[in-house]
């Protein structure tokens, strides 16, 4: 069993075939091609990135042909070269081609990602910063966009709501203050649940370190406060830079010292990576 | 009703709230605020785009508090200036911040790909080139993208593979010519079904319009051959242009008289529209 | 992969297994037969009819017994004489028997389909009528139905809604014409949508002829205002006869020179072709 | 609460809808007719006959515009004249024509069976037989055709294979015959559980009685077997006749004293009853 | 094909492995262990007890691992010693351990409602009653637990609202009397389904036994009155004891001659049968 | 919107509803009571206990009445005393009794949970030891179980396979000891997760932290060990007893000093409490 179960995977990958079957299935493939015809076809990266997704492209396949054979050449993680075959398919010809687009459409946008990843990790080589996701995912995708950022050589933030406390300025504003809000957080969950909580200004981290909390994310800070927020936490909880991330400006965040910098890009803005269903001629 | 029957965009609602809410949902909003308190919020735009999808942030509200009010300011399809209103809320405190990044998630995506289809309908403001869409969509969303992309003044390519027929290089090569393949779809589908086929060279057109296809696709012409084939067919088919379409080249592509330009970053690689929900203080 | 993909079928298949299955399952087989009995058995048609579905009731058993044997003598489509063995199934007592139902329940609606459709176009050979089916479907089942016509070499009308434009009465009413009503719906969808008027009166047919739809509906007209109105249009819409039509009446309508002939009793009212399930004793 | 529950005819009705609105909804509807336009219109009986399914048609549009109003005019279980208003209704224009078909499909369906029942149950009134259905239903559709079956009149038969007992041949032949048949039935099930056993002949009628199941089944016998099966068994069990029962034989059959005929032809053959929605003018 | 079918079993399985492996998998194992080691494990029981849900823990496993060996060595149904291996399994090491808690869950619940059941069985061993369960089960789990009484010796009482009729106090309320209420029902069901009525007096025996109903259930009667209307009813209809019944007082319920005893605490508060999963070293 | 959302709450009961209702709903209701009654009844506790799951009862009556009346005496977490009423209800009388199984099925459950987790709350008051639940919950109903933990005074360990690292013992074999295994875990995951270690004898403490830990699971220790581990962890890691925990042993274990107490019987072996629906004659 792989690292994301095809249980799991699987299900996003029905519905995504059956959306694009609709009623009647591939009327155009059904009209063109006689039912028993069999094709060969390599997946192939038009340029340069970092894989992600290879078990969408197969299982796309699989679920119309489960006889079909799918052969990893480089796989999930890997950085392939432009030109480079990704994976070798053998299945019958119409349910390859009525699988395409499915497999395509996973495997682009999580190869998009994986490479955008990739970027802003390789932007920050040599500090200790980690580059992190958030929530702001593509419903539906999340468990696959997040390992995709894993691909990418990301970590991932929280998973859901439901996974670990992260407080905001409206929580802080529902409780009167910072450390209200990690004291009725603490006391309300349990001891398996992380807390992490925003500050808007350098002056809320005495109070907030004061709950020891897990983390302290530091939203839209300069790259002033963000290092003197390091100074002055010193190790007690982790320091996580938050907003205007760009590959433009993270190496420079991550100098400051932070431990994490979360960036919302990876998964709203990444565009596709171009890689393409070739058929043997 | 509208457009949108709430039937289809309530299905992926939900399933993005559950997927967000996990198994015990917004643990930090049950933590930090009491259960009946209420807030007034608003959906505010950071820079200027054309709105989609306030029916998803909506019904997101509503699906967590039957009893919350939200009141449009910028419907669907407005181009909206930045730091503009779109749409004002008042809702339970837990429900709408449990619910927001869902509502966020769907909105600010739904409002990239407009806003995008609207830059590539103004660069072909003037020629009779209509911009329209692939299924190159989110597995899904694919309703929810393409309604975007009416949104944003384009307009739809087929939904699937079953409403209408596509004839791609695979299907002619299976097919042994452009000229079987039509007719064979011809004979295989209804009449409510429209048929178009794809070329990959000029050579190819003329077997292609002498089975009178609704539409034919070039894909990846020279803007020489783009003319050439519009003045060959003479109206006897619509004519779409196909690959490599950019920002950059789209004007010129629109002004060798195609019929349709179809797009595919329009939905895989649009960034999101940057749209944040503020708290009233 | 055949015509309608498994991944379709199986859906409908399992949903009719669990509504039979119940909360305990074929309670009679499990008091009665030992968990390892293997049967061989045929299906088996009582009178000559059209056959459609056999990829149901082969599916229905294989749910059930993964290592079920399923073998078609008369494939869907073939029109079977009273008496012939349609199919031979070996497979675990048990799981035959709580399928057998499921099997023949829908394969016995299917082949009936097809058989009435065929009579339809029997009776109009040698015209250049298609009979074509409506929406009259049952819910659930068009994907179904609407394959169970092909076999009978029918034709289909739009899948749903969402597919195709049909503009009727209300629709016209609303929009106060019926050429408005053609160019609303023109300026509202995209070019891979064909768009059909309905009319119920000649003189409605020069001012839906004006707005070069694909297809003019006649509803309930009379012979010869059908004949006047082929002759009117001359080629420039397909016209489709509509309302009232019987195996009685369907020659005369034919003769008429429409193009198309759409029966709703195809699917709404066939009776079942009558298929047994016979147990090799 | 009505007799059959929202809750289970709901699952029916959004499925229905989903089935008909595909991705993209009524597009001709969305293309004629503003989004706030509202219509007032009738169900109308064409010809007459036994009315069921009321609940369908009001849920398929009450799914589509909760607001709507629906108001019945002749109930579930009446008999209508022709041209009689079944129900009244005040709808949102585009959801009430969106819902018109699902609403119809569903109405006119169980409407025929419940006519078809009817007539049925005419044919053998004064003789102490009952009308009973089978498990001959449509897949998904099981739970409102016995519905329906029960508005015209007759009664139900088991409705799956796991709320009762039913030996049929294939049972009889594992067990090496009639007795051992009830007896491993009788073993095996609860005390809520009905029995009943399916007999092929005459001789095999006391064995069958010897273990006091409470339903014998007559598969296919003639009449004078009937009446002489009906005079031995005494009232130590109800008597099922089964088999080529139609209009013109079920009085005959019922004549011959048994206590209920089984008619697979109520849900598997029933033509539809002639609905139609009028719009107001 | 077992007693229960797959079908059944998997959704069970199915949903209880998605709820435990949420949106990210068995992070643990993925961390811990390479995708491709292989595991030798047997399922123990650490006391003795009756087994019940092996197909449960089976399709756990395989779903995860569909190349899984399952090799069973004490059955459902069998009573196994403290320490007995009830199967051997040998799985890729990810997908065991990923499904060992919902393998086990199901399981050691099942085993100890059978358990359980069994042990009320031998405390009325020798008398005519029966035990049997009620619908005071688990939501989602009613079949499997109903199955697990069946292992444990015990009967099944009804599985739903639907499958019989048990009037209760509020029933006979309604109707005005235990009488009228059995009529009412006789009057609305078909004839495959049984009529039990409930009395909460000695009194109103002879009422129900003139409608002749084919149980009649005694709430909460003292084993005098429980013992003088098995007297009186004298084989007429079948009597259930219900209510306060326990291992302490069971037997001496069963020795008033009643036939079937419920008891609610079989299936709502019967305590796990402790098996654990022990990894081959 | 509470603590838990109903929109996770409505799918755990429309699921045990439609279990209940199966394909005819309550026909015992329906024959014995007109459409229209309504009923006043209240929920009454037979003895005392903490109350748990009273949003699954009103959900279970909504869902088939809209309009029922539910209102809360005894909330959740409060403990009731024997006879209290819970809360007041007025619906639809058929409605009612239909949902009444479901409603008491879930409230019994949950309420049997909190009520059990309470004693082993009370017996280790004033240590500083919490009582923490598992992952050996019922399939299905994992979080309303966690969050009935809550109601009685507990907290909650993980919720799944993914949400929390727990190194068990197969864990540690795989990686060749405690310290490699968590070494591999905190280079897996995010810097939202917590990791757990357990080990099984005192000799592995100091190697597991070494590792920094969030928490050690001390499995099966004696008092002894379990005092000692706590003398020698000063604080580095929060201590989590586990095994062999019963209301008899738990404030022996608390009082060696560990942080935590975790109880699978809190979740796997509670008897329901007894609660009743009384309808007001």
């Amino acid at each position: 069993m792989s690292e994301l179960p095809d249980l799991l995977v699987q299900a996003v990958v029905r519905h995504a075939l059956a959306e694009d079957l609709g009623r009647a299935g591939d009327i155009t493939s059904s009209a063109c091609i006689s039912p028993d015809t069999r094709l060969e076809a390599v997946f192939a990266i038009r340029k340069q990135g970092v894989i992600a997704g290879l078990a969408c492209a197969r299982l796309a396949i699989v679920e119309l042909d489960p006889g079909a054979r799918f052969e990893i050449v480089h796989a999930d993680g890997a950085r392939a070269p432009a030109g480079a075959i990704l994976a070798r398919v053998e299945a019958n010809a119409r349910a390859l081609l009525a699988a395409e687009r499915t497999a395509l459409n996973l495997l682009c946008r999580l190869s998009g990602i994986a490479t955008l990843t990739a970027q802003f990790v390789a932007a920050t080589a040599g500090t200790g910063a980690r580059i992190v996701d958030t929530r702001k995912t593509t419903p539906g995708l999340r468990a696959l966009e997040k390992y995709a950022v894993r691909c990418g050589g990301g970590a991932n933030h929280r998973f859901g709501l439901d996974d670990a406390i992260l407080i905001k300025d409206n929580h802080v504003a529902a409780c009167g203050g910072v450390g209200e809000a990690v004291r009725r957080a603490r006391a309300a969950v349990g001891h398996m649940v992380k807390i992490e909580v925003e500050i808007d200004r350098l002056d809320q981290l005495d109070e907030a370190l004061a709950e020891a909390p897990d983390i302290v994310m530091l939203d839209n800070f300069s790259l002033a406060d963000l290092a003197e927020a390091v100074r002055r936490t010193g190790g007690r909880a982790l320091i996580e830079a938050s907003g205007g991330v760009s590959l433009e400006t993270v190496r420079a965040i991550a100098e400051t010292g932070v431990d994490l910098i979360s960036v919302g890009a990876l998964t709203h803005s990444a565009p596709i990576l171009d890689i393409g269903l070739d058929v043997d001629a």
